[in-house]
């Protein structure tokens, strides 16, 4: 595994690479890696004849009083974690190799930026669309590789790269989730085994808000009263959002049809959790007075 | 030379080319040619195996007050002028192609977009910027042609690209004049024949305030000074701004010291002429009182 920290050096790697006419999967992320992560990279694996992961905690996308401090960080341990997944090139840049001085561009996605989790976080997809377009034409892959889990950022980086014509492909994977459904974040390792014990409740509830819309339940509003009320009911999670959206465009929906994403992000404690499923439905369901 | 309208298939011939191994040189136009875009294609087919040119009039960069409707066009003319200049590649996409429904991405270049001509035109380099870096992806060049007669715009872009980290290198190619010294622009031909004589002043004043520098001026109220009252004194244009900045960052300079950009627009009659000079001063001249 070639272990890279400037774009120079990478550049190189690549252009061999592509001289051979190899395909390059690309899984942009943050470290600490977890299941999430390394099906991301088997799924690269897979798909091309070369993976390459970049890890890069992104200061552009935290604000300024969310937890890019605190934001978990072992390189070391990712470093092991990934030669097992015969990764071929480990791209880790410093924040001035990612940033120069007198840095000044940035990429808005309109709207669909500042809605869901948006709306909390201003200037998050903001700084997540920038960094993931330098490093799409830093690795310049054949495909990029994103998780589920991360559904409004799907939508974002989907629609930023098909706006600037970037010629990639998209993959989507489905989200890692620990055996008692928990969505898989480097974020979990924060929670106190009181709050782990209790955050596998957002899942639930979402499956079973997937059970009742697919039986027939067609009112949008009972739904994401149903999922509220059982979070509030079964742990101590500070609900910030449930919201019920069209999967492509992130508008809210009134009607439950089409491919429906139910998103939520709840707090435990300081550690903020989101999750999220997709259900499809054909015909709309009648709402039921 | 291949006249292409859709994305897939300049992919496709381009495809072919870098396959070749042949180097792609790319010129982005907004068409009506002059001997300024020509002399950009000429430099392309010099120093690269392919050359490719543009022609949108993008939508982005005009704003509600300004002259997109009325922005000169003749593509059949444009077609006959490039086959002379053996262009092997004109890409002209339609509206449709460009920004297709629901589209949402904007690159903003921040801080040098909004000086000098950016002040008056909110939001022109914003457009400009994302159609750029879109055509970069659909092209891929590995030289992209830019003419220094747009002076911000070079800046603008150059940021841009570098920022981004595009794969690319940039050649500013010197601004092209008629024998009177007036700037090549495809809107001179809006110019009635009274503002077509008085027009050639702008570049007299800059040339001018570039000679007053060299033997020493080192007051930059003074240089602008003497601009202003040569336009104002020799023609009945309006000045718009005249202003005295670093040519890489764009900020106004207190000292004459560097790459010196002297920018100035000037309305004659509703057309807006823009011109430039770049002047290199090693030591920093003394201010005369």
């Amino acid at each position: 595994m070639h272990i890279v920290k400037t774009i120079k050096n990478l550049r190189q790697i690549l252009h061999q690479v592509r001289r051979k006419g190899q395909k390059i999967g690309f899984v942009p992320t943050m470290g600490y890696f977890h299941e999430g992560h390394l099906s991301l990279m088997r799924q690269a694996k897979k798909e091309c004849d070369i993976c390459v992961v970049s890890v890069y905690v992104n200061p552009k996308q935290f604000g300024p009083k969310e937890d890019l401090g605190r934001y978990p960080r072992d390189i070391k341990r990712d470093t092991m974690m990934i030669k097992k997944e015969n990764v071929d090139i480990l791209f880790i840049p410093s924040d001035n190799v990612v940033y120069p001085n007198c840095y000044l561009t940035y990429i808005d996605v309109e709207k669909i930026s500042n809605t869901l989790c948006g709306q909390y976080r201003p200037g998050h997809f903001k700084g997540v669309a920038t960094v993931v377009a330098k490093l799409l034409n830093m690795v310049q892959p054949d495909v990029l590789y994103l998780g589920q889990k991360d559904a409004q950022q799907v939508v974002v980086l989907k629609t930023m790269a098909a706006d600037l014509n970037f010629p990639v492909g998209i993959r989507v994977v489905p989200t890692a989730r620990e055996k008692d459904g928990l969505a898989m974040s480097s974020r979990n390792i924060r929670l106190s085994s009181q709050e782990r014990a209790q955050a596998p409740v957002l899942y639930k509830a979402l499956k079973d808000a997937a059970r009742h819309i697919k039986a027939g339940e067609g009112s949008v509003s009972k739904i994401i009263g149903r999922i509220q009320k059982t979070i509030t009911q079964y742990s101590s999670g500070k609900i910030q959002y449930v919201a019920c959206v069209d999967a492509d465009t992130l508008e809210p929906l009134k009607i439950l049809k089409g491919n429906i994403l139910i998103a939520l992000a709840v707090f435990f404690g300081k550690t903020r959790l989101i999750d999220n499923v997709i259900i499809p439905i054909k015909k709309s369901n009648k709402v039921q007075n």
